[in-house]
């Protein structure tokens, strides 16, 4: 193990919230931004998804399928970011979130499950069904929001 | 395409950026937003592995395979967000990213290239390889940091 790189893995270990007492434990703010972050590039993939389906851009393959395959991972991560020890941050997740873990959960799983048909349409290259499945992913979102999400 | 949808859609669209004028453009500050949740997340999904590469934490073979399958879409997101619309932004991005765009080019390939060659070695399950090719990951960060972002 080179020095330099043992420098860079831990400045990235603790950039990433892994105190340095305590590499197992990422501390709650970091969580938080953790789970925004993943909402952010969720956002950023969605976006023209779901304007394509929508109807507000024209409809373009190559990005709905680019999007979608990035959307299938994001859709699976940062959801340990909503841990209990972060309920007293300040977030726009509401309490419904530490108080309803196991209706939480399945809002989670609709839309890693809503996800993983959008890119399976999104392979098959077919635009209706592409479209068809980006509006149940905007459903899956908008529900979970709904839920546990503060009104902006 | 019901309104829920259509309401829900647009939301997500507007909120990732995306200019109810010009929905194809992305304003420089949400552009800014999206690449460092990329780098959040992948600094989430490399803490760990750049950790059991230095010995810090002991090796997890589960969560070595996670975290790598996810960094090898992440390491290719969001690269658009260094666009030069940007360059007045506050971040910690140099004004090499738009100045050496070959250069900071090579250095986006060069962090893809080493986490598909991570993520690989994760699939065979050889921990000797995973922990070589976390380390050449973790030099890759630290060159693209050490040219191309301002020291902490």
């Amino acid at each position: 193990m080179n020095r330099p790189f043992l420098v860079a893995a831990l400045a990235a270990a603790l950039s990433a919230g892994y105190a340095a007492s305590a590499f197992s434990q990422v501390k709650p703010d970091q969580l938080v931004k953790q789970r925004q972050a993943k909402m952010t590039l969720q956002g950023k993939y969605f976006g023209p998804l779901a304007l394509m389906a929508a109807g507000k851009i024209p409809y373009n393959a190559e990005v709905a399928s680019r999007n979608a395959a990035f959307l299938e991972p994001l859709s699976k991560m940062a959801w340990d970011g909503f841990d209990p020890s972060t309920s007293g941050e300040k977030s726009n997740a509401l309490p419904a979130v530490f108080q309803e873990q196991a209706k939480f959960k399945q809002a989670q799983e609709r839309l890693e499950g809503d996800v993983t048909k959008l890119a399976s349409a999104a392979k098959s290259g077919n635009e209706a069904s592409v479209k068809a499945a980006a509006a149940d992913v905007g459903k899956a979102c908008g529900a979970c929001h709904d839920n546990f999400r503060a009104k902006p």
